[in-house]
């Protein structure tokens, strides 16, 4: 047997990365041809291709196509072991996580868990809302969708049946603008063909946004065009409006608006998936400090990136964005230092983040790119978008189904993907699974 | 305006249908340009393909692939309305049935409810098994699946390991048969790559059946066929064998065989789902009994059809066989019948079932086909049983992402569609949803 180029006499280092979102495969594949072993935990199976949970909400994507198993992601990847497990605890003097399964030692760590939705304490808002951080979340919001207009359908008083009708999207970033974009759709292409008798104006699709302004993360090109196109597709779009309370039948609005509305889907905000167990000085405003290697501020072997890295620094002094080419770009950079350290060298490179520009859809034609020498919108922009999204889906399958569906909603102006699969009174408990 | 071709004079009747299995759907086609008003009800928002939902549950389609809304079946037939609601109770004398949702009258009720999974009384055994006739309980069972394996890789103790790794399927029927093939082309095809350190070997595949063959409504050239397609790909097949008891840990048979094994998957037996209100007379053994016209016994306006309908007659002294042909064209023959009461004739026809024929898949490339002139297995026979499959799917989108899916499984040897979406400890709890 011909040994590999590695040098297997050194003693083998044991990598944990805690999640499997971008930045965590990017880092675990980058790591393939080293002697490193390496432990992937997820609580999933599968990675899960965020930016597209909007589409299976809305029917036009099926679950299956927008999750990846991590056992086929990593197929053939002879050091690396995955494990399906919830972390609960860091324990950094002895080296190891503790788990719901049980212990797991390290000689490096890395904490790439993400981000969730952040209700900023608002309990009630959180056991009423619809987040949509995942797939199972996703697929309650579909249910919930489809669910509402069945009941309108039996429902004979107007005024009862428009709470049912009425679809609340809070939170103007990309993920409320691309929501309330599908949802507008629906009301456009489906309702009239699919729900006689119900008027499809009698179905408001509503977004609701505190700052003064959509796609904050944006160019003001963008989120200007974003609101055009979307009033164009019917959806009121409300600024500088905050929610103060929900209660899964009345939105009161700071501003002494009342709303009824039996759907509000919170898109208003994140927040890092931190976990217990670090000093005090390693996490702030939910995200774990890290220096500029991406080392956690009190640790040595302990590492952060993605959404819950907070790397601040004179020109990112809230942080990075919560976006996945941040994950990726701090995984690829992560994977180059610590073969160094596996070697011990101590050059290590500082993160620097290449911002290539963002973007987001609204509707069918339609979506707004950022770049940085250029900004534009509609058509073009959407076919960007697409191909895109396509070439970032894992798996060939998926990507494959995805251009079929995406060209059959396209051309037939459908969402065939209706099923209710998980029933109305059970999606508030359901929610979190 | 021109007046449509019907009468328009005539009183409209009320036409309602329960169930939107093959046979419901089949009828409500067919009565689609009649002046009859139609409601179809039914407890899910769409269709089921039932003979592909083993696929689902072994991670080879999409749930979405073989479900499709009854609104979009419907879309553009003007006379039907669709109900989503569970009916309670039947009371004929005022001619109205009483659903989750309120009464609804009718002047022809047809039932067309299907069958349910027949535990023959044990209740612990219904607790534990895992069914598989509808997609929410295909869902569960992928999940469940996959969790014994993810459990299964954290687990030292070789015997605990394997009654994880344990799949027994009870009932050698078409059902029985093609989830045990699937079982074992997922030990085969799938395991040895994904799951490294677990030996392939350690999982085991059993079929149980309490007749002394396989596919008892198929020939006797099937059911040797299908035994020996299943040994060749491993499954264990035991016949004669009866299972006494099933906690959920350890299986009973009534030879004194004792089984350790977390999952049972159960396809033993169905029974007609019946609807109570009706006198003692209309059913018999789970089944409306009906004259030869599909009428219940006792009843004028009422019909069955499909599953739930049971039409003794001499070639058929135990009823026609539950499967989708026969519901198929009970649909047929009542829409016939129902246009000529609507008009007034009386000269009904009755029920005569052609028998096309049935077939079942064992694994890629094998299946049995039994036609009245030729029975044959094999590859061809594997093509038939796809192209058919393919065919009676509705819904275009759903036939091309089948197709695909299938396409790729076959030349990939993948199983893609492997997202736990539903957790471990709530599987048995979730069943009924």
């Amino acid at each position: 047997m011909i040994q590999s180029t590695n040098n297997s006499k050194e003693i083998q280092k044991h990598l944990v990365i805690v999640g499997g979102g971008f930045g965590g495969i990017e880092l675990a594949k980058r790591l393939r041809k080293t002697n490193l072993r390496i432990t992937l935990i997820d609580r999933n199976n599968y990675h899960t291709f965020q930016p597209l949970l909007y589409q299976v909400a809305s029917g036009g994507l099926g679950a299956d196509s927008i999750g990846y198993p991590f056992r086929m992601i990593f197929r053939g990847q002879k050091n690396l072991n995955f494990l399906m497990t919830e972390v609960q605890e860091i324990d950094s003097a002895s080296k190891q996580i503790l788990t719901s399964t049980g212990p797991v030692t390290y000689d490096f760590l890395v904490l790439a868990t993400g981000s969730t939705t952040n209700y900023f304490g608002n309990k009630l808002l959180e056991k009423h809302a619809m987040p949509l951080k995942s797939i199972p979340e996703a697929l309650n919001l579909r249910s919930d969708l489809l669910q509402e207009f069945e009941l309108a359908m039996r429902i004979d008083d107007p005024k009862l049946r428009q709470q049912h009708l009425s679809f609340v999207v809070v939170g103007g970033g990309p993920t409320g603008v691309e929501t309330a974009g599908a949802l507008a759709e629906f009301k456009k292409f489906v309702v009239p063909h699919d729900y006689p008798g119900l008027n499809a104006s009698e179905m408001e699709v509503r977004l609701v946004e505190a700052a003064p302004r959509l796609l904050n993360g944006m160019s003001e090109h963008a989120g200007n065009k974003a609101i055009k196109y979307l009033n164009e597709l019917g959806v009121n779009v409300s600024l500088n409006k905050i929610v103060k309370h929900y209660d899964g039948e009345l939105i009161q609005f700071e501003d002494g608006e009342e709303l009824k509305c039996k759907t509000l889907i919170w898109s208003a905000g994140v927040r890092g998936q931190t976990i217990e167990g670090l000093g005090p000085e390693s996490v702030e405003r939910s995200r774990f400090q890290t220096d500029e290697y991406l080392r956690v501020k009190g640790e040595e072997d302990i590492f952060a990136i993605g959404d819950v890295a907070g790397l601040i620094s004179a020109e990112n002094p809230k942080g990075h964005p919560m976006v996945a080419p941040v994950a990726v770009q701090q995984g690829e950079l992560l994977a180059r230092n610590i073969k160094k350290l596996v070697l011990g060298k101590n050059n290590l490179e500082p993160f620097k983040y290449k911002d290539m520009g963002s973007m987001a859809t609204v509707g069918r034609n339609r979506a707004v790119v950022d770049l940085s020498f250029w900004k534009f919108g509609g058509f073009l922009a959407w076919l960007v978008w697409m191909f895109l999204h396509l070439m970032l889906l894992v798996g060939f399958r998926n990507r494959l189904v995805v251009f079929i569906d995406w060209m059959w909603n396209y051309f037939s102006y459908e969402r065939a993907l209706r099923l209710i699969v998980r029933k109305y009174e059970e999606s508030p408990i359901d929610k979190a699974t």
